[in-house]
């Protein structure tokens, strides 16, 4: 992922945060706190997935699509993000 | 989290799967995989996500609000179904 | 749709923007505006219907579900608001 | 919106069917018509705009970014779906 190797340390440092929340998700069902509480959480763990995916779609369409050095290698990034578009749409 | 003392372990089975899906797109970026697979990745957690919070949400309609107890109970668990579908909406 | 007999000036007026919003994406495609523009467009539009349904979804909790008269009535009106949410969930 | 030449009848008649789709919303508001019709209607409207949004992105990519004649009309019709990306995920 090779787009990613100035801004890598920074995506994992979501990721990160991403899997402690939903450690807290997970904490929160065994500790049995109120169900609106869990609700919560997920729909903030859903805006943070979504703030993450916006933002690497826009790095890869920026480094892997824009930039790309040769035709074939622009046409092989855009139909990535073509796929990842369709399966986002549908997969919500 | 009372309405789901009976669905408890498979709430919490899937919210573990979740965090290992996370832990996946940590690896993918650690190893500098391409860009199109972190983005499916991603797109598949939001899948998981959504699937997983209208469960949640119908439990909660159903345990919570149908079947509350007090007409105080099931105002209070409505607003939390309320202000959980509006921070979700808002937060994609 | 008696929840809304109160509020259904207000319904049917923002259908009719949004109505409208689709117009101008039409006359956006028909007169070769800009892809970018229409892109805008379609999102905007999203935003509304979104806020739309959400709202639409809360009256419903609180007018059919919270204040049903009957518990037959209020399980009726829990199970269309519970496949409104997964229709909706997975239909985007 | 020079790419969808050749698709812009095709879009015009999806976006023509959506406004239908809103029409049926109005009637079924005035009509008064049970709510869970009216959240269904508004469920299978957001699968269609999210369709008709994901299939335009796709054509823009293709034909605006990586069929763009220079490299400072690549740049400015990817900058155009960098933002269209945005204002939809913050506008669901």
């Amino acid at each position: 992922m090779s787009h990613t190797h100035r801004s890598k340390d920074k995506l994992v440092a979501r990721i990160r945060r991403l899997k402690g929340q939903m450690e807290a998700v997970e904490r929160a069902l065994e500790s049995e706190q109120p169900c609106g509480d869990v609700l919560q959480l997920l729909a903030s763990i859903r805006g943070a997935l979504s703030g993450l995916t916006v933002e690497l779609m826009q790095e890869h369409l920026s480094e892997h699509v824009v930039q790309a050095e040769t035709d074939a290698e622009r046409r092989q990034a855009a139909s990535e993000l073509a796929e990842a578009l369709r399966t986002y749409m549908r997969g919500e």
